[in-house]
């Protein structure tokens, strides 16, 4: 994984507390994923180990994984989005549509597998978010995220 | 929840053994979700009651667990789609593409989801799956899954 400040601005833990419970990426959720995306340039991203009984098949993630974790990164990178507008903390976005190609198999063996996003498209209330997942130098997957304003 | 007999035919309790493994679906995943599809006339339904801590937003089941059912409830209905041709066990699909549109909130209210598919195109290893997942009378998302043999 990669080493990263612990200051480093995760924006799933600046959203306002009450919207920290996510079972993809809130922090205050115990018994979540605790997603975490960071700002990079132009891009927003993140990395996630998978964990042995996350499989769908044997040593192979499972397709709502990878699914969960596409679908918590591009709402992180909605709300990354429209951060000028909102001074406090990030907006929490909420999902319109998800769409996911899968690629390739992500293995569980020890690879955290890296997700990198940016918006294509976005109005005043709506991004669209474009995801890719890496294993190691596998791309594995390919996601589309509708991420709209839940509040603001 | 519907009662159902305790004998009757759960398309995941019938993959070979070394399938049953998935997160989502799978009997022998300790840590999993047990989602169980029941073929019923043309179309294969299922039954999911959202737990406090799969939240999104509070009170909100996470769009990741939506997908995630209607992932392996698409990969379940794929698998009854070839099930004749495979008379030992229904085959073990993966998933080659998953499209998810978020309908309406779906509440962690104690009320459980049914996730109702069927196959709308197949070819001899592919199966295209619609699903319909409803919260009561609600609507609260459609899932389009694309299902292909993993073996066979």
């Amino acid at each position: 994984m990669k080493a990263r400040d612990e200051n480093a601005y995760a924006i799933q833990d600046h959203y306002d507390p009450d919207f920290q419970v996510c079972y993809g990426c809130g922090a205050r959720n115990e018994k979540g994923l605790h997603l975490k995306s960071y700002i990079e340039g132009d891009r927003v991203v993140a990395e996630y180990l998978p964990q042995a009984h996350e499989m769908g098949v044997p040593g192979v993630a499972y397709g709502g994984l990878i699914a969960s974790l596409i679908d918590c990164h591009g709402i992180a990178t909605g709300a990354a989005h429209f951060l000028a507008e909102y001074p406090d903390h990030p907006p929490r976005c909420v999902t319109a549509s998800l769409h996911v190609e899968y690629r390739a198999p992500t293995p569980i063996d020890g690879t955290p597998m890296t997700l990198t996003a940016r918006v294509t498209e976005s109005s005043s209330r709506k991004a669209v978010v474009e995801v890719q997942v890496h294993s190691g130098d596998t791309l594995t997957a390919e996601g589309r995220v509708v991420a709209v304003l839940y509040r603001g």
